[in-house]
């Protein structure tokens, strides 16, 4: 069965955002060099439609796989925008322009119903009122063969963590201290989730470490797999 | 002038201890593994008193590495016991019976005074009341032409951090989520501490992740040299 991947970039101090998110600072104040390794890569340039140019090696190597074989992306609805509640009208059309740089059909879990969203480029957003399980069944069917990435925000990735069902991650660690923010790691509960290295490749900017997931005990008992037929 | 290089364990979400730490729980609860990279290596069972034997190779090189050429140890009071408030007598000796592994002088910032504790092997234990900056300068005198060693705890790690005191530290970051305790990275305030990456190590069991600190502005002016004359 395809994957669910998920792929962020973090500072030493745990941030992957800054605090105070609005729509002057969609990754919160004070984290605007958060992804100053990515910016300027060949994969990120074209992703967002950039003609031409742009560095390639080993930061670009990195995120070219990361975003190779996906065939579906799952973002939280902070990732989508800071309009919180119900949508207000359909104005907010995410952050990325009309050709957003996702090129799959995305699946936001959000409690507000809204209608999909057909943009340029292979980019759809649809909105899944039912649960972050049933937006990852509906990604996975989305993707075919191909594998699911899951972009963030820091809470639709607790959730996915906390419930055990992101199968591989992979965190570009940045030599930065935001020393507040939103954490990656927090609001786990007691989820006991073990990670297996996969591997660390090291550039002068970042550190990407690679690990697979796997959920202490997720191999046990008949009421676990029927609490999680995502997974079975 | 020697440095002030601090390193430590930390767990991919930022724990350098569990919760709850207490005489049973040196390390909080639920963190017993997050030293196993460690506890069977060459240079620890060397520091440790046990005769012979042990791992050599990589982790060994980084551990001997960070206890190489330190002439003295500064460690919060929290580190050196789970007794808070006056000491209450004489009896509590810290944790590693009567040759701790550290065997240079060690000053223990506290609110606290009591009388110097001489341990075997080199090792002493010096009480300080009057600030981490001066424990620093009495740890500097006492280690000569050698660096001095932070050894933590969490609080200890972050006054010295927030104050931009710390000239290297490395971090062996543990493949773990512990999900609660006591984080490393945390009440820095506005310290701004510039991290310029000196290297990593990568093996399968913990990632080494070394760091030059730099205080922001910390060349600037007149009275901030005045504030802090061990930077001088």
């Amino acid at each position: 069965m395809s994957k669910l991947r998920f792929q962020i970039t973090m500072t030493l101090d745990g941030y992957i955002a800054g605090p105070n998110q609005s729509i002057e600072h969609g990754l919160g104040e004070g984290a605007e060099h958060l992804h100053d390794w990515a910016l300027e890569l060949k994969t990120f340039r074209e992703m967002h439609g950039d003609a031409g140019g742009g560095e390639t090696g080993t930061n670009d190597d990195v995120l070219r796989e990361a975003f190779e074989n996906v065939g579906a992306t799952i973002m939280g609805r902070n990732m989508f925008g800071p309009v919180h509640g119900p949508w207000a009208g359909d104005s907010w059309r995410a952050w990325w322009g009309d050709n957003p740089p996702f090129h799959t059909p995305v699946f936001v879990p959000t409690h507000s119903p809204r209608e999909p969203l057909v943009m340029q480029g292979g980019t759809t957003f649809a909105f899944v009122t039912d649960g972050i399980e049933s937006a990852l069944n509906q990604a996975r069917k989305a993707a075919g063969d191909k594998d699911v990435a899951l972009g963030g925000g820091a809470k639709a990735a607790q959730q996915y963590l906390a419930a055990g069902l992101i199968d591989e991650m992979e965190i570009h660690l940045v030599p930065l201290l935001l020393g507040g923010g939103e954490r990656l790691f927090d609001n786990l509960g007691d989820s006991d989730i073990k990670l297996e290295p996969v591997r660390v490749i090291e550039t002068p900017d970042v550190t990407h470490l690679k690990y697979r997931l796997v959920k202490k005990g997720s191999s046990g008992t008949d009421s676990q797999r029927a609490e999680s037929p995502a997974k079975a």
